[in-house]
């Protein structure tokens, strides 16, 4: 045993934390930070800090746990439903990047294997750096954001099977045509036994240690750490490299797989330590691969590139989308946002680096135009939606749509009347007699008692966007909502609080991330009653100037003793849930509820 | 970048499970499975696997992770708490053995250095041992297990600081005394300082990311990986061992210094990780380094250090014990229970063994040695226990004692006053008069909203032994025992749940680990009224074979329509509630209650 460098680990960790949050701070992924902190401090520059061993050994670790998380993101259901835009953009946007890249690279004599390496680090999309950037510009319920979601995930995807394509390639060396065939029928071969394991044996194994009751996380955390290595090694024995059997793993470790609680619980190990520890180290340690002589000798290069890339991106996404018949304005915006490069293509580069396939100059000149490229999305993706938005092209789409409603009684009905439209909406309950009078009045009604998963799963909830829970009882909606946000990852719960001295308050709401319905504790009976007789009256007030719910709710709690808050309605006539953390927008409508006197 | 040695990896993760799963499944500890196939399937036997540059970089990482885990598991509270008993044992059972070692090995002709090494690891005391053997003999609630577990904790620390002082005597090589005393200024100061960064600095993290609103597990682990790696450097600057700073860090990443939540969640990632992943890998690889010459050329040593740990520990713990007034039989079996070597052992060895103080050959024995106490303590405890037990010398005593009772109601109030004696009952409701009434008939109690911490932090939740949940609202009484076991952590929670469709099922408190209070769906009402108007009788009925709660409950459902288990009495005249999971043994006596006709 040789002794660990202790004080280095310590401040590549350290540089790669400041980095990191140096850069979301100002609203970019945090592995922009963490390259550029690497070439800053690294031998690129100021050279403080150096590579090692160890470095290494946890980089190398590290890029294995994050592909099985980023694996583990990826859904199948997602990609399914990814639909024919996302999947136009995506390939448009991965094939005339990467033909130019390839070019690109021929242009400057570069060899076939380094012209096809570069071509597919052009090529990929990053998948990291969306989300913020889409929570940052408000555009998580537009059509975009769908789009770009699936569009990075299907470019992920196809840049790895193209990826290891050209592993087995390389690493057979010169081969005749027979060789080259069993080159790749072992490839293919990994692939399908992966895919045959992953679909059939590894929920015959959850099944097997959820009927032997074993609910050990650790156990857990084990077996699927030597499933992800024997799917590495696999690949690795089928010519291609580790990171795409660690991909495969984390793609089958899936929901439905195992508990629910446990995937939740590794998928956040598998997350924590790798954004939280090791791949920031190799992040950090690609920048100390960097060398800034590009800048001088390779410029032009570097230049071409990088305008290359972003181009070719762009045009490319814009050109093929436009059979989706969403207008080139979407085309040109969503090309703008899958302009980023990110964690897979500088995994990418650098195991073109290791493998001697890219000199030192190109791979400094990846990592720069990731940089540059990634520097680029919120600037443009600003630029493209203020444009669209502006001419009233954004589309709003959630990725998951349609409400669930728990209490069928007469407020629950009539929330659901209001907000019926082009959203699926599911009533439960576990009153029979409630759910039949729901059903007589045409909604898709579950029967059952809502704290168990089955009756959630029979209402669909994995793909529905809300949750509102509005049974009398607010601990059951507490409950409830926790297992939509725990369970079923519903984006959106909304619940009931009545007031109550001893239950639950509304700062346990913030645990399961959910609002209170009606921005104000409600209590249910007297509205149930009201509306039920028909004691009340509908009443609408149009906002002039921007106002948070529980703003509205204060104000009129001065002017009107009785009034209930019910939806808000917005210029176009779409209708939303009246909750605690939104924002009333001017020209929206609040439609309220007062007794009839 | 080089190339991972996947396979390598693979298998020595795969062998290390298997190895600690089939260890565990006979009831002993993982780490001896661990040890012993690295052995086997290392170079002293079989030759199939050996270690690498990677194996050890990430069994050093192991280590650094397992030590943090550690120090999070030792609880000041509990080790002021530790009494006298658990002091003198620990004391005992650690500096008897240790002289005998050094003088063992003195008079092997070891150097005295070696002779110090050998002290500490006979000397310490396996903490990952004991709790599943305490489960095994179902000990857990026992006097023995209490000064068990202070024993090890103790003896932990202790060792880790004489460790401390001849790491940094060794790093300093031959000087002069005033170099001594430099070098022990520089230890005293690093425990100085981190126990002051730790007290003091530490919390004011955690404050400040409170404020901050910084909920991100992940950057709260990243935060303690750079505190954990700090303090790891400045061990090594003061001439300690890095595993020395992991080890104070983990002491003062405790309760209270970060949001409980995240506190679990981070103590979840670091015990994963470590004992997972990364910590088998040390002990798998610890094993390669065993050579079995020792059997033939040292056998004779290895016979009396092993004998000398064993009988050093037993002995040392029995005659320090003595002053305790618990009796010599007692010590006797704290002493058997003490024997186990485990993970600090080991560490200690492979660091003596890295830095040349060790030969191999005595490293070989002190892994032997640790095999061979582990293996012997879950015999010979099971022969000192039941011993004890056969002459009514097993003491029960609960680490964590007091019951917090939810609900001032009638029933509650009736339940409170059969369980009155030793142990503290607190009485929580969130009704001024009912609180009242409780107050009045002596109780202390607590007003407020249960499902706030700070109600139960009033209660004193964090000593107490037992939650008893007793509203008529049975998600209250979930909710507040989820609470009760994820922030507060109080080892039995029971719940009334009452009949209804709609709302909570028994399956649910599996979740929060609670059990069902009178081991069925009970309506809290009627029994209050019952015993507010005194409409009940009190019956008792003496078991005369095992029979589970539950099964009890059914028999009797058939006898008898209307009836209430509420405790069961043992002939000592202890009593507990009567819930589901329990089983009532020949001589123990059920009381029930009934209305009275």
């Amino acid at each position: 045993m040789e002794e660990l460098n202790i004080l280095n680990l310590l401040i590549i960790l350290s540089s790669a934390w400041i980095g990191g949050s140096v850069a979301k701070k100002i609203g970019y992924p945090a592995i922009l930070g963490e390259l550029l902190i690497g070439i800053l401090l690294g031998p690129a520059l100021f050279g403080l800090l150096e590579t090692s061993e160890m470095i290494n050994v946890l980089a190398e670790v590290g890029i294995i746990l994050l592909m099985v998380y980023i694996g583990m993101e990826i859904n199948f259901r997602d990609l399914g439903k990814a639909s024919w835009a996302g999947l136009l953009a995506a390939v448009g946007g991965f094939i005339v990047p990467f033909a130019l890249g390839y070019y690109t690279i021929l242009y400057f004599d570069g060899t076939q294997m380094a012209a096809i390496f570069v071509a597919i680090a052009v090529g990929v999309t990053s998948l990291a750096t969306k989300s913020r950037i889409l929570v940052d510009l408000k555009l998580l319920n537009t059509r975009i954001a769908y789009v770009l979601m699936a569009g990075a995930l299907i470019s992920d995807t196809l840049a790895l099977v193209i990826f290891a394509g050209i592993i087995s390639y390389v690493d057979a060396g010169s081969i005749d045509s027979l060789g080259l065939i069993w080159v790749a029928a072992k490839a293919i071969l990994f692939f399908i036994f992966t895919a045959l394991a992953g679909i059939y044996l590894l929920p015959l194994l959850g099944k097997y240690l959820y009927k032997a009751n074993i609910t050990s996380r650790t156990l857990h955390f084990t077996l699927i750490l030597i499933i992800v290595l024997g799917f590495s090694e696999l690949a690795e024995v089928a010519g291609l490299h580790s990171i795409l059997g660690a991909f495969m793993a984390g793609l089958f470790i899936r929901d439905g797989v195992f508990q629910r609680q446990i995937s939740k619980d590794i998928n956040h190990i598998f997350h924590d330590v790798s954004v939280g520890f090791l791949a920031p180290i190799f992040f950090v340690s690609a920048g100390f691969n960097v060398t800034l002589d590009v800048f001088q000798t390779d410029l032009w290069m570097l230049v071409v590139v990088t305008a290359v890339a972003m181009i070719g991106k762009i045009v490319g996404t814009a050109v093929f989308y436009l059979p989706s018949g969403n207008g080139w304005r979407e085309g040109i915006t969503v090309g703008t946002g899958m302009n980023g490069r990110g964690a897979v293509e500088i995994i990418i580069a650098g195991i073109g680096l290791q493998m001697g396939i890219i000199t030192s100059e190109i791979f400094s000149i990846l990592v720069f135009m990731a940089i540059f490229t990634t520097l680029s999305v919120p600037v443009m993706l600003t630029w493209t939606t203020k444009w669209l938005r502006s001419r009233g092209e954004l589309i709003t789409q959630e990725s998951r749509s349609g409400y669930i409603i728990l209490g069928a009684n007469p407020l629950g009905l009539f929330i659901a009347k209001q907000l019926k439209g082009v959203q699926e909406i599911v009533i439960i309950d576990g009153n029979r007699e409630l759910v039949a009078e729901a059903k007589q009045q045409g909604y898709k009604t579950v029967h059952g008692n809502i704290l168990k998963e089955e009756t959630m799963e029979d209402a669909g909830a994995i793909e529905k966007g809300t949750f509102i829970a509005l049974t009398g009882n607010s601990e059951i909606n507490l409950l409830a909502a926790q297992l939509a946000d725990d369970a079923f990852f519903i984006p959106n719960k909304i619940v009931l609080v009545s007031p109550n001295e001893n239950g639950v308050d509304v700062d346990l709401l913030d645990k399961v991330n959910a609002t209170s319905m009606f921005a104000d504790k409600t209590e249910l009976e007297p509205w149930s009653n009201r509306i039920s007789t028909g004691n009340f009256q509908e009443n609408k007030q149009k906002i002039e100037e921007e106002i948070t719910t529980r703003e509205w709710v204060k104000e009129h709690q001065n002017k009107n003793a009785d009034f209930l808050p019910v939806i808000i309605i917005n210029p176009e006539g779409q209708k939303r849930p009246f909750h605690y953390n939104d924002d009333i927008l001017p020209g929206e409508q609040v439609l309220y509820i007062s007794p009839d006197f």
